[in-house]
């Protein structure tokens, strides 16, 4: 079994960046079960990071023609690689292959081993989009609340100490004031740095980290025999009746 | 007061799409109140018409940018072209303007004359992601239902006749079996096709036109003194505090 | 386009009150669109003011009663004049033209320009009902919490600075405590005292005055050529079936 | 115990409906508990019937001057004699007595004993209203439905047997399309018709009987020791302060 | 009227448990309406008390049988007594006499008296079950917080005053802090401590006990001439088809 | 990792029960990830199969014990045999490892692979009690509907061409009639017997195995590092204060 985490933003264009893409591949290979071969890719072109709407969507276009072109590649599933799962609905819409949303996936697992689960996530631009998401992914009936450190993105690595210090914080306040009683970090970056693994026992509930949860998610649905449903996903009709032959036909450039 | 209608589509890059664009303009600027002047813009590149979410993302990012160049030119208002109201809460993050979605605006319009509304879309691969957006927009309480003519967007102009008598057909039965006492046409070029208008009296309901609503709707928002929440639709942090100058700057492109 | 703002209160039967009614048509005038004529009327009797169920339903058979004149009388539209829009229903049965509610009219709005909105109303005694009526007008959604001032409505006026400067240390409690990012005054008097104006550069989020967005709502509902669903507001059967000649042969007196 | 059941209507007025408030007392008597003593009253003024909003808030400033007086009478509870509960809320402002509304007492005793109910009620007319009010009360949660026979009110009692055999096919409908499990009539006349009693043998589920229900809803109500709470339907502030002597006294009438 | 109050646990093995049955077969008779025989039993074994979903399964079996027996004794009704409702499905699965749970009972009370109502029950291991079973019920559109007082269920009897006091105080938070207006005790010893009796004036709000409220629930219940839905709670199919002849048939033990 | 399957139920009292366990534990053992073993146990005394809440409640006490027992065994992860979920919390309470219900865990992988779900069971008499589950279970927000062939548990495998029959009939309606995008077979029976396999060509929508789901599920659970919150399926107080020495001791027998 092959897949591919595809993050949504050129990572690799920069040695850091392409550094801590092996990094990442490394984590999820790890983590990965036995016979199943982990691989990681970005996109040429998108947001540095992800702290609003807009960057989402500035990060779709070329991660669904990226998707597109990995199913080509053969690969039996797709880590969409950020907490917002920008353009999840679209990529399912443009390919087969299963496509997993950290977001989603972790909210999902985050409902199956507790009753009320909070986010911890990077700043606070993204609690209005994040309560919107995971309200609409399936796992709103579980959702305490989300709370953010107020770390940006690119900094969380200089000083993983500290985005510890305020994760357990807010951890605590999410368990005391908001009675969850599951974490998730709502946070690529947060995962891979691992913090949830370094907050979990202090805090005492199940902390959970997209980057590994997502993993296994895919795993089981592969497992499980079945991708997402191109009922409620459906190829685009310009595609299905032949109008375009590809998903970068659907974009008319100006001449 | 001046307002700007942004087509989230490259329309004016045909003859045929200049002449809808002006067409368009005509219709909007017909029904806006004395004193408010319309006009039209579109962007330069982006999909033919919009009939999936892939096509929405893939409109997203020219619109952005349109919208932020839109405030700098000094315009009162913009109306968000596309009744799925992709990027409405993007556009919010970037402008401080009134940015008003055609979906938003209709369904909660919809929501003050009825106490149930459906919405009569294109095709079924909307229908989903529809339901998903008047569940989020603020005007899920009222939905009854989302139902599709399934006529491709760009064949809508050509038998006015034909769409006229399915979206009958559709509406009729949203009010017999959804139980629908208000009603909406999904998609603008059924708008400004006037279809809801076209249909009205046959159906003995109102059948909101979101072309038209949207207008009265962004002119009640001025006209009300307010604009969008900059704390619902925080600035990116990354612009917020300096980092950024301006909104393209948050798309770093590879060498 | 004449408009007629009908309180639902004895207003006009003391000079003070003959003022005020006059100070509020110069306020809705001033605010409405070019080419619109605003006028003020009130009922022959009812409560001095409503900051209880008991109270709004003793204002609804004279208020509906002066709407069926006001139809009469030739008006294109009826703005209800109390934020809890009592009898609204009931007025939409009896008339045709369209009827804006303050209270439905202002929450909708606030749906359409944050993600999560909260009334600053007079006295505890309207908080429950108050929730009540936001949640089955439509706007239930995006409800965050209502909060009182607890200064009696006929007070209100004699000391416009505390009302001012509780409603600013409630709408603080709003935006901090309830995650408000939106907030409206839930009363008309703190509207026409133009409270929310007052407020909005301290608390820095968009402060609906009712009395202004309803105004602007009615305008944009005759401007979308819509009025409210008789299929929604069914014309009361007696009426509709001519055993009853008007609404007041509803009403049989004792001898 | 002493117990009053309240008509919101001035059915007394006549011969015929002396006899019927006649006929009402006796049904009620006959299913009250040893030692309950209940009798019955009417309102000077109102509505002949209450098919619309409209007659609804026609029939309750008299209904809860009637109420006032009634606890000076020294009555142990009050039963408000409408299915819609029609200024429900009022009347608990102003007395402290228990009041019990048909409507949310037989909603929440289908509640009791059923997954899912659904309410046959008398014209189309209520139908959205009646759904409002169920979801409101408290009662939401498990309605499945309400349903018309569109008989008018005052027809009921003239062909009995024709109102049975359309509530057993609404209620069949109920039953087969809507899945419920539990049945009410939503109307009083229906009620005191005992129909529900006649339908209940067909139709194999149970069929509440709002005015059985109601009766002995209040009788629970006393005997746990309750009554509505005051911190929930709070007594409005002018009778609270003192400013009012009486709730007569809010009702300000003009010269 | 015969009813029996059937105590899902053995807790007439011990003398102090007789004595304890005997105590509260006391209060129900003192509380039943005239010509209602209330008498009390328990199951020959299960567990002491119940503080946690386990307990409450470990019930079900016997209570079930116990339920079934009553019945062929000719009860009129059943009184499961426990707030959790354990097995109330079951129950009415296998008599067709009606069962009242004491928490589904009060919990729709509550909704009868209040717009939302808060549950001080035992110990927080039954929080999260108790919330999920208020909202199961049909009570939750009102519930606004459960709370616990943190004694053992056993150890309750011993310092009646402390646990009145530890009341009182989440009484009171559930009243300022989560704004309840009503409230009940969860757990049926702190009902027959006759808590909530000593709390309510000093809470000033209607304080639910639920062993009262459950008996007129169910003198209401067999007053309206109805059970549960066998529609909802249908019989077990291998009861209905004959292939067992009783509801221990169903459980087949091994040799 | 060792993973063991409980059967809900005396399965392996027959010769015939026997075989069946066997066949079950090898389709499990083939849909293993490599280094995962699994094995299959039953309990001693319960229910032949289960098609109503009492036999759920009577399959309960058995399974918890048999959990516990499994736990000091060793076992990694205990896979609870039954779609209903029965006891599923009760479990969790009683012991550390991961516990997974069939149930829980398809419903929230349907919620992550489309956007409306259906369950297709056995009997009428699970529908209600399912919907609750799905409701409760943190899955309710997707799911379109629950649907019963009407064969007995028992007799699935006497006939699967016509169990498989009517699940493809039943999956049409839930398709075009509740517009399901997503199936669930919601019986383990029918899922050991493949049934969602040999319907799903048909179908053309992805039609979920429990049996097999709920494997993955549990293998993505362990190799997330986590198992369910103990702060939300607390150890019960009696245990966690060493009032108790084992789950058994919670049951005092009588004498």
């Amino acid at each position: 079994m092959k897949l591919i985490y595809l993050v949504s933003g050129p990572m690799g264009r920069s040695p850091e960046g392409k550094a801590e893409l092996a990094r990442r591949r490394e984590y999820l290979q790890r983590h990965a079960a036995p016979g199943v071969h982990v691989d990681i890719t970005d996109i040429p072109a998108g947001p540095g990071s992800i702290e609003s709407m807009y960057e989402e969507y500035l990060s779709i276009p070329e991660t669904v023609q990226r998707a597109h072109e990995l199913q080509a590649e053969g690969w039996d599933g797709i880590l969409l690689g950020c907490y917002g799962d920008p353009g999840l609905g679209a990529l399912r819409e443009i390919v087969d292959i299963p496509v997993v949303g950290a977001g989603q996936a972790t909210a999902l697992m985050a409902s199956a081993v507790g009753r009320r689960y909070s986010v911890i996530t990077v700043t606070d631009s993204v609690i209005g989009p994040m309560e919107e998401q995971m309200r609409t992914t399936g796992g709103g009936e579980k959702l305490a609340s989300v709370r953010a450190v107020n770390i940006p993105v690119l900094d969380l690595h200089k000083d993983r100490e500290a985005a510890i210090e305020v994760t357990i914080e807010e951890g605590r306040k999410a368990i005391e004031e908001d009675r969850a009683d599951t974490l998730i970090v709502g946070c690529m970056s947060m995962g891979f740095l691992e913090i949830p693994e370094a907050c979990q026992a202090e805090l005492g509930v199940p902390f959970l980290n997209p980057a590994r949860v997502q993993l296994k998610f895919l795993e089981a649905m592969l497992g499980s025999g079945i991708s997402h449903s191109k009922r409620a996903y459906m190829t685009p009709p310009k595609i299905a009746s032949g109008l375009a032959a590809s998903p970068a036909d659907l974009l008319h450039r100006k001449n």
